[in-house]
């Protein structure tokens, strides 16, 4: 890794903004226009945020992904915690037997099911082979309602255990054929909130209310903007009764489902046997929700962001929000080092966003160019260096990353670490807008078939779609197979995505209807 | 849970200290001295720390258990990262054919592997059975060494990249046959750190120092003495060239080992490749370490200091630190509310033991009794009842968990807060002197063979034996089968287990040796 940084910092350094080819030149090969699915991988790897396992499917999340994930847990945590909700954990195994009971439910699960049905290894022809078959095969959890119900329906008895309302931060299987790191993998880690109530409205408040807290931590925290909305008939969880979900769009014009909270009536209580006696003393069944993130958020991080010289981090989720480079050039070196060791525990006791200033420096014996380079695939929002002269003028280069890697201001030692909050929402705030921006720039408002198919006509076809639209279900199914463009959302608030009227004619049948939903290919 | 609870509020609450029988009464039944395992199994119910889930050998950490585990892994993680450990994550599935690399690493779980064999479920007959065979079974990992090996082994490619400082907070599954809640579980959650050093200096090193960081976790936060020590060959890690553990003393005089920490030579780094280019450009093998600690230090941390009125638990460790009980009598009913809740309010802005302080207020509407016993069998180290009579006064009646229920301390409203984290630090020591009081109690100074049986004779045979040892494992497999006593450990420090000779006769051999070692039946 540290290899391959080093020949794209030393190209990179030497080069500036202009290559030879007359073609700018790039830290990540190839640059989005190119081949925007080979740029997100190579973004992922050169900022060193996962691998590919020897486990077909699964990722290692090193420890500067891992970092954005901590980060993604603290925040998320304390908001679940403040309506509420406490953690606990639930076994990894599911019997089949259990999963049966929702038939919906698993039906939607059975074909990406991992099956436990053994409990030894033996030798055998010098071979080690699975031994001691379970009684019952144990699946492991593609998600938990069946196994976190068959504990409520024990902890609840009475209406005044309720609500109840639980949290697990966890790893989940679903063999996936088609594996891509953080978008779609084997396993991935995710958080599984699940809640029971007394009442259908407050069931239904309460999953409105996780959408909240994710809406609001995508756009305020990944800097990401989302479209809340519900989803139709035929794109929601199995066994719900209503999906919520939060729509981001990714900078290559498709939709990114980022996360999803579900009304799930008394459908689940009844496969659990979740009852309790009502303030009537009759027993009745309960109300349940689920909802659900998972480091799958990571990827739209990277795709939202990240432009043709690699990560581009918010502060906010950043592990680092600044590194401090100092420039050895063989005099005063001890003084450089002492002064970004000073600076950098100055920036430190700094606070942003509700935590701590995170500086690191990065003394590593490597050149300039590369250890910078480095950093800018890494992500990090801020890139200080110090070299002799700097010190000699009291001064600092300070570049963002959300600027050209060329752009850098001086400011007086003395002022930056008061300074460095401040720039640090400058650059959360512009990579919102930017993103924004973007989103706007590629939503389209159709009026019929012939615009949509226009819209999405061959390989290239991207953006999001909006208009008015009461097609069935079938249509949906057409529009899937012809287009590969699904109903991403039926969004709740129609002007957030340009649509102004009540009502208008249905893009597909062209009845008069005042439901509006966003179109678009996704991943 | 809540009905168990208010028939034994109800019980304890009219009848005091003394029982009709003439036998004291208990909140727990059996007593320790009537029947430790059980009377275990009823604190960890009682205290809703966890259930049994219906997936044999698995358990469901209830909230009040997860808190006491958030609470350890924020402290541990702290730790860790202070000693410049990062997180990451790695595949929870391992091929069979990597496990086989290091061959005592495998044999030694190769009995307790859950194997995961299929991909996808599909109906035949009415029934779902496993369909789609993998091309080579998974295992469940029950340690990761060999997957993370992996990893490691591109990694690291020069001396520059070391050392490498890597933990995963995870879940983990070994194969039971006689579970038993925290101790004992089909799957556990833990913390496994990795590292790779350049020199066995280094390596053995880390290891020592992570111990250093369990024992004064144990210590100073969950108030767990604990003997640190070397394993002897019979009783070390699958694959480690040393195993240091931290072993503690149950009430019952059984020892618990509490956390492990291996160095592990170059034997993993073999099985895996991890290699690097030395200073002087030699491809050499790296050195390895690893260890953990598990959910298992909740049992270690109820048999220790709870007692026959439930859970006791130090404030440190405590997901709430105290809990406030207003009562309620029909008049000044708001008044004693408003004034709970600002109590609340000024002992949460309190901090103790680096994190603020947690107070909870009870409203619920159950008689003060059951409520009362509720907390004691939680194990709140402090609970703070208000009355209007007490309100007219100004003060509150507080009563320490590591006290008997009936004690209680006057404390004007105006100074509880301040005086809080004061008493708070009393339990903690309190609780700590007295296990460690327990743990001298139960330590025999052991001679020879006799005076060893002796100690062992029968079922009750407990406590911890130390004495100069120098016999071979030949000789340990035998105590291990005719009393079911290990070597515990080879304690770091002889004195500390009251042995200040620099030498004497084994106990088994009477060989003269240096050598000392606790012996004792363990869990």
């Amino acid at each position: 890794m540290s290899q391959a940084q080093g020949k794209q910092g030393g190209n990179k350094s030497g080069g500036g903004g202009g290559g030879g080819g007359g073609k700018p030149q790039t830290a990540i090969t190839p640059t989005r226009a190119e081949n925007f699915p080979e740029w997100y991988q190579q973004v992922v790897k050169e900022a060193e945020l996962a691998d590919q396992s020897l486990v077909r499917g699964c990722m290692v999340i090193k420890p500067w992904g891992f970092g954005i994930w901590e980060n993604m847990q603290a925040t998320l945590d304390a908001e679940f915690k403040r309506t509420g909700v406490q953690n606990a954990s639930f076994p990894l195994f599911i019997p089949v037997s259990l999963m049966e009971k929702e038939a919906a439910h698993v039906d939607g699960f059975a074909k990406e099911c991992a099956v436990v049905t053994h409990h030894r290894l033996e030798a055998k022809d010098g071979k080690l082979i699975p031994a001691a078959p379970l009684t019952e095969p144990l699946i492991v959890r593609p998600t938990s309602e069946m196994i976190i119900g068959a504990s409520f329906a024990q902890w609840v008895q009475s209406w005044r255990d309720l609500p109840l309302l639980i949290n697990q931060w966890c790893n989940v299987v679903r063999w996936e054929m088609r594996p891509r790191v953080f978008l779609r993998t084997a396993e991935f880690l995710w958080q599984e909130g699940h809640t029971v109530h007394e009442t259908e409205a407050e069931a239904r408040e309460r999953a409105l209310q996780m959408l909240d807290v994710y809406a609001a931590f995508a756009r305020d925290v990944l800097a990401v903007p989302v479209i809340p909305g519900r989803k139709t008939d035929g794109e929601r969880f199995p066994g719900a009764v209503e999906t919520y979900t939060i729509e981001a769009m990714m900078q290559d014009g498709k939709a990114l489902q980022a996360g999803t909270s579900h009304f799930l009536g008394q459908n689940f209580a009844h496969a659990s046997g979740i009852k309790f006696l009502d303030r009537q003393s009759q027993l009745v069944h309960a109300w349940t929700t689920s909802w659900g993130v998972s480091t799958r958020l990571i990827g739209a991080l990277v795709m939202t962001h990240s432009d043709d010289d690699g990560l581009v981090l918010p502060p906010r989720i950043a592990p680092a929000h600044a590194v401090i480079l100092p420039i050895y050039r063989g005099t005063d070196d001890d003084k450089v080092k002492a002064a970004a060791e000073d600076l950098a525990a100055k920036i430190n006791a700094q606070s942003f966003g509700g935590r701590n200033v995170v500086c690191r420096v990065d003394h590593r014996d490597l050149r300039g160019g590369e250890k910078t380079w480095g950093w800018v695939k890494k992500g990090v929002p801020v890139r200080i260096e110090i070299g002799p002269r700097d010190l000699e003028q009291g001064v600092a280069m300070v570049a963002r990353r959300d600027q050209g890697p060329k752009e850098k201001q001086t400011i007086a030692l003395a002022e930056l670490p008061a300074k460095l909050p401040g720039i640090l929402a400058e650059i959360q705030a512009s990579l919102y807008a930017k993103a924004e921006a973007k989103r706007v720039s590629m939503t389209r408002r159709v009026s019929n078939e012939a615009e949509l198919r226009a819209m999405f006509a061959g390989e290239g076809g991207s953006g999001l779609a909006v208009g008015f639209f009461d097609a069935d279900g079938a249509a949906e199914a057409k529009l899937r197979e012809e287009l590969a463009v699904t109903v991403r959302c039926l969004p709740m608030d129609a002007a957030s995505v340009g649509i102004a009227e009540k009502q208008g004619p249905c893009i597909l049948t062209g009845r008069t209807t005042s439901r509006v939903a966003v179109l678009a290919r996704a991943y």
